[in-house]
């Protein structure tokens, strides 16, 4: 594939300064560009390397207010990222796999569309329906009553549990679990435990993303419901009952326990904790690493464990730092008290 | 399935509060609850609904005063919760999978018990033994000398390292991993480091049930133990020769280090870590994402990164929610002070 | 496999206090030992049992003073630890597995070495390569175009993802994903957002270990690299162009966010998260449970959320588990100021 500048910033709506006639046919991160790549800049953290970037071409932000020359052509748009995204799969687009590996075991009552794959040790139980042009990669179990929509792309190793639901352009990433048992059990006699029967399913809704080796977990009854275009990270634990909002971003390894609703375009970091039966508004953020114990209103910043509002939290940790000179100013007190006493 | 509200409450122990012949074929949560449904009520939280709710029953706890006036026939019982799991248990009763795929590979030594499943692509390695009325799903890998004992369910994707033991009775969700290696390793020199070899193996005594995901490494030498009637939820690590006792429950994304033994009855919260070699006592409670580096006592209750008394913790925690006004106190104080002197 | 004890202390080069003809035949744990096995002192936490020892012999360090009488030999080394771990090695060397199962898919372009193992219901793609005696187990995919190196283990339930590199001597434990999807999404109108292609790979140089179910990420555009010896416990996630240097260690559910670069001969704990983007030096600790969100330089010793210097960190933690004590001083302060200004 090969374009000239021209050609991307049309594509891009964007504008070139310098040449515009360069033939551009890879990409490459700013620090590793060679002749006939383009770059991108937008994190702040990366524009020493523009200075000395070899990439024929950059994709920057409107404002990028050069310090230095720069040898490369700049292409200036309202987002470099999404720019620059754009590009990527642009560049990146490969011919889907087609047709079904003899190596499978699908289920006669299986409803399969068109153009579909499904690759080795995939196996399909009875009353399993997948959508056109889904696809499906190795040692993949999808169990009964499984609805898959179309332009789904599912990754070796994911496991689709009972009944559970996945809607159109979604992606689970290898070794996802969706469905998998909640964790429900009433305590009885002596200590011992009864499970809960795990009765519901899980409702992935359209464009939603699961990363790797995550777990939504089945709703004890009724649906765990992931809504629509929702990214949830690696090693990400959604527990039973949960409905997440449409939009919002959960960084790895954060664990949601059961019942919780959040809403929609929140942020959340990486290794939170939040538990059960609270309600977590729109347009909310939690600091990585956080631990909820309280419902969240829209638009708040939550931060700590347990959390409260991130600024108040950051000035608290402020002085928590500095406890040595906070506990000699008192000591210093008390000495001067001592002696007016005196 | 179809009941009496009259057979319910005997079934259960109940008292009835209304009419007793309503005929009930479904349950539902209590805010979704519809004519011919039974709910049950036991989170505080969720007494709201029971005024406007649909069901035709709801199990209540012996000592629920309603506040309104309620159009269900009420259940009273001793416990809400588990009176509605056994019900649950009772609606969701399936016909167990029975039959062996042929697109499986079983070792001509391996001994397989009567009325067992298993499922395609599952592979079973030499020496294994499989009791009564297991069940082994897709995608699971079973190495050599494995035992599993009767009656108990292995999901998808399940990995179960060699000379590992399964109890009765237990149930492992998608994607465990039974027998990994513990992380174990000796610097030797320029900063290298020689693995120990694993030479251990995992036990998991009856009752246990393991998350989704989660991974128990096998023993250095010896066994890694989960006594009976233990839950560990999804996403855990529990590492070389832990010990976890009985009917202990270990929520979400927690991690266990090598050699710490865990007593029974105990609560541990989600994300919490354990350091290693650390000998935890019965009953205790640890909350959610804390951080334990020392020995715990029976019956303890420990908070805190690192962890302490969890009421002593919450004390200064609430201090340091606080910070900000105690500051401004020793500075006023600072002021006084100097007034003072001069 | 039988040695004697003066046959065992050649090996390690070690001083024999005690008789030397006795015949071992097995390991055991201190706390476990009988007749005819050799055990190992090296944790002080375990010194207790060494008095009452019933193995044969017990591998100490050369410095080890008794303080009571020991009935078992003792071969005093250097490095009682890694002298075990030899031992270990010895005494669990089993013969590899050899040859490939019929119930693969191998893609007739793959490269497959010499003395290579491959087990049951194992996808190959085209253009892999697999290079001589490595070791394949049961239901693993193998993505297009992947290089694996020899003399590697990959335990059941990996997937390797297209283009991925995995160096000679890896070990990747069950369930682990390498090269899955980066987290990376470029915000478009209406809170939605674009999916950025993450078109790079993983390598895994050398002699690494990448634990049960952790996630490798591939990168953006590059590679995500895990240097040479860098061990990788349980269920870690590495983010998108990340770089961990050699023989660096990190412990269980420890996350690193995407393009963040470590050195090497760093031991990071258990549930660590790291934030993007930053540089953490060589030799650097991390106490279980930091949560980094500043560069780290050489030899640094970092603890707490967010991190900073460990030592100045339990300073101030000391202070905040005893400020009830505090907050008391503070009271008493005002009320004699208060007395002194009446």
């Amino acid at each position: 594939m090969e374009f000239t500048i021209k050609q991307i910033a049309d594509f891009l709506q964007g504008d070139i300064e310098g040449g515009d006639s360069i033939k551009i046919n890879n990409l490459a991160k700013i620090e590793q560009g060679e002749t006939g790549t383009l770059s991108f800049l937008a994190n702040p953290k990366y524009t020493q390397y523009i200075y000395t970037c070899k990439s024929s071409a950059v994709i920057v932000n409107k404002d990028f207010k050069p310090e230095q020359e720069i040898a490369a052509t700049l292409i200036r748009v309202d987002d470099a990222y999404s720019s620059f995204a754009k590009m990527l799969t642009l560049f990146s687009e490969q011919k889907p796999p087609k047709g079904i590996s003899r190596k499978t075991k699908i289920h006669r009552s299986a409803k399969i569309g068109k153009n579909v794959f499904i690759g080795d040790f995939v196996s399909i139980a009875e009353g399993v329906t997948i959508g056109d042009n889904t696809i499906i990669h190795q040692n993949v179990t999808i169990y009964k009553n499984v609805t898959i929509k179309s332009e789904s792309l599912i990754y070796a190793g994911v496991q689709i549990m009972e009944n559970c639901e996945i809607g159109n352009n979604c992606i689970l990433l290898a070794g996802a679990i969706i469905g998998s048992d909640g964790f429900g059990f009433a305590p009885v006699k002596d200590g011992e435990y009864l499970k809960i029967p795990q009765t519901g399913n899980v409702i992935l809704e359209d464009n939603v993303e699961i990363g790797a080796n995550s777990t939504i977990d089945r709703a004890t009854m009724g649906s765990t419901i992931i809504r629509s275009g929702a990214k949830i990270d690696n090693l990400i634990q959604i527990g039973h009952n949960c409905e997440i909002g449409s939009n919002t971003v959960i960084a790895g390894q954060t664990g949601v326990s059961g019942s919780t609703r959040i809403g929609k375009n929140c942020m959340i970091g990486g290794q939170v904790g939040i538990a059960g039966h609270l309600h977590i508004g729109d347009n909310v953020m939690i600091a990585a690493k956080s631990g909820i114990m309280v419902d969240i209103q829209d638009n708040e910043f939550h931060m700590g464990v347990p959390s409260f509002d991130a600024r108040k939290y950051k000035k608290s940790y402020l002085y928590f730092k500095n406890f040595d000179k906070i506990a000699k100013r008192i000591s210093e007190l008390e000495k001067q008290v001592k002696d007016l006493k005196q």
